[in-house]
């Protein structure tokens, strides 16, 4: 089956992070694909990858970046589709200027922003699950599962010794 | 036609900022509907709307709140549609604050956080549309429309002085 | 002795700091309670355990969670008891997060904040028997009594060599 | 009938932002008493005050400050009272400076911290109230109404335009 | 004379902020050219701009933008020109969101960023003359006296009453 | 020779950090006393130390403290003479609670605040020695030296490999 | 009588700050001199300023700057007198550029950082005071009777209405 | 070949981030030398350097320093030749002072900040070359080369397992 959600980071070291991304999305039986593409390294090769997600059968990308975290924002400036951005946590403001760089977007072009590092990048793959779900109930029923099950995990934590 | 967007806000000092919101929707004529509900003055009315999302046809919750703002995640944490958080400049803080409380969620519960304030409000409203427009082809082309148009503004924009 | 003080906090994970709060209740032989209630994951256990609390007996909460902190305000938002929060340090922005979350709550609902992280959470613990004490001279004699231990410490603490 | 809940300010200045919570007190009907009390101008009258407010019959003391914030973490160190802390905005931090030098009080003397301004000067009085209210069903009550009538208020809010 | 220097910026607001550059450029005698050109709204113009700005005779690039300022390094990223950045004050955190969207490149690609704001659109201004002017004394010069006058007038700065 | 620099700590773990300013005052034959004094924990304690600091002779007080640190405030508050603040870097936050909490002291009571951590101990130190040395030749000399020994070792610094 | 304390600013518009140090002097009948002394704009004036201190017979010195506020450790740098530092606030950040410029100084070279602003500048003026006044029993008396007009006005505060 | 750029750090210890430029340099072939020169413990020895360089032929400097970085901010007012600052990690606030006090230049004295730490390092010695090549062909080609090197291997990245 061909990929619904697009998985991309700025470089192979956000991959640490990013595969919790991918991750929910096999667990949620979700097809995608996954790439590096460099908003600095590789401008051209990140405009040509949005500007066809759109025919090539995309409904979500989730764009993952540190620092001055440019890749989900250009992206999501040249797509319709819902952009989700991962601030990767950078290596000397703990992510801060990632998640600025990402959430401050200019009015006209928005980008679904989650959290600093390895809880964002879960939450981008289960973002990107609820969207699908929105239009697809057998996605929202696997999504509704899962958070049931952790509900269950909370519940069952034993004694707090 | 049944509203397919939720827009709600903690208390009506948001609306300032949210009918930003509406006024994107209604640009591109999606049904939405609005409402003030506050996480923690009407505890059970946020969750009785956040449980009966789904079932009333929205596909997509906005919800904007200022300070210590709990409203977006907390809704997310009881239905399974994308929920977009927008963070209300607060009085001190100038909106960090409710930055952070909404975009920081824990794996698990996503919140798709956009900018703070009036850039974020639009934006809600078009990331709202987006998601839609991925699976309605009408929508995506109205947005696309809608950038086309921002985009002959900059480009006509007169001489600098 | 049924409990006085109910010790809930976000996830297993928060034990490690809030162990520090209960380390207090038992040194100074107040009785208390201890659980895991997520906001994000178990809402409806949330709002339960917050509803039921007077009823049950208790007379402080505190509640510990980091991030997107939205535990101790919700369960602000659901009883009337006092609500001493605990911010727990996060993984990326050390607290703050967990911190402003907790702190800036709207006027209509407060929470008692403390410092971040393990300081914070002995501190809870004190200012439960504080509020206890202010009703009790038993346990108020004893905050009195642990506080002269510790001035004495300090007074005996040996050569800075 | 002599007060139980003392409010002091580090100055005159502090007054706008500390009447706040007195406003409360008066609509609860709890009675209090309020002053100017400095940490840096007027230490041994900040000391005193302290030293004497259980014997005086105080139950709760709320004490605002701003930048450098020391007066509430002194009156903590000198009385068993459980001491509310109200961060004043400050002129050039925000009030950034005021919160932390109040909320970070190391393990042994907390202090009861709510939000910067005047949403936490009102908290403070509210937060007073349930404290005494966790011992007086009467006040406890009151709270609950306001509760109450806040909530109504919300639901109430007419149309958003 | 063709350009030498180009300034551009992500918005016609951002004009109040660079038309300083501008005043500097004048001054020094240095031909420049100006237009908005957005990250956002006009990629692909902003691509162009950038891939032509050698053979068209630019030896430096002036790029100002705000929040997620994705301007200066985008535009890095498609040229060997020496790109300086100013991050325009934004309206919601005063310009730090620009500034580390700006500064804080990764490894790569670098951004000559200057001081948020006024200052900051001044001193591109006098870093491009500076640049020009290690190769080019006449330019050189004009800096050099620029800064005489500058000194002079602190000099002359009469009595501080 | 009775000491002229009183070095207080808020507590035994500040050693570490401040054993650089003692170091400093042995270096250059300063007679000093040194004590654990915490604002918390011994305030009356506290109290005595400033108010008896003139009588016994000493001309400077460098106090050390971290987070919500309040020692070199109040001692300030209780002694004309000048008192330097070093902010001991805090487990959280890095110090920036504990050099806000120390640097805002409002209008009336100042405090001569250092870096944070090890910097700013040595320098504490050393601004002791230079606060002296404004009415001790002797002093002003030895520091001369040490910084000549100092820039010495720069010029010295063999090559970058 | 000639200069005990030499008050400096890096622009012309810090002064509206810095006069409240001076006012402080002159309340306090210190002698001093001030001037316009630029570390970007003059240099060498401020290195000739600060190397020939000591010479003429300063004791103390004041110096205000703000953004990346160079002055005082630069004149710190050439002199061994003590050097007080005050944050002026910025237009863009506050001031909290302006306190770290000023007060993050390397071992080795110290600056008696005041608070930003105001509050700083009259502060600076106060700590000038207490260092002359730990060596001039005259100085160190006005100081306190300054104080305890300043107690008494507290006191004095009439109904906080 | 005599040096075209000039490579200064505050202390030895800044080398560890600093030989990151110097590599870039090496790499690209292009004729350097390289210094500590420390603005608050050799500041003649810097005014000296700096004063100089246009005359030994430099073209571009390089300055790296960390905490309250004066070194490239006072290079900069000494010389019209380019600047460009290295933010130094420091050890207390990750470098946000460092950061701060290199790019908040007053307007008047530019200095071209690049981020903190060893991707601004590596920046530092690119943005050197870009500025040479603009005037040299044969640099600029290096860069573009460079460029395509490292465009090549993200596009050659492997899986991302």
């Amino acid at each position: 089956m061909s990929a619904k959600v697009g998985v991309i980071m700025g470089s192979q070291s956000d991959w640490e992070t990013m595969k919790l991304a991918c991750a929910v999305l096999e667990e949620l039986n979700i097809p995608y694909e996954k790439k590096v593409v460099s908003a600095h390294r590789t401008p051209d090769l990140m405009f040509e990858y949005a500007e066809t997600a759109i025919e090539r059968g995309l409904q979500v990308i989730i764009a993952g970046a540190g620092g001055a975290a440019h890749l989900p924002g250009m992206v999501a400036s040249k797509t319709e589709l819902p952009v989700i951005g991962v601030p990767v946590k950078s290596s000397n403001l703990n992510g801060l200027d990632s998640l600025l760089s990402i959430v401050q977007m200019p009015g006209g072009i928005p980008v679904a922003t989650v959290a600093i590092g390895n809880a964002g990048a879960t939450n981008a793959g289960l973002l990107a699950a609820q969207i699908l779900g929105a239009f697809d109930k057998n996605i929202q029923q696997k999504v509704r599962e899962r958070r049931e099950r952790i509900k269950q995990q909370v519940i069952d934590s034993g004694s707090l010794e």
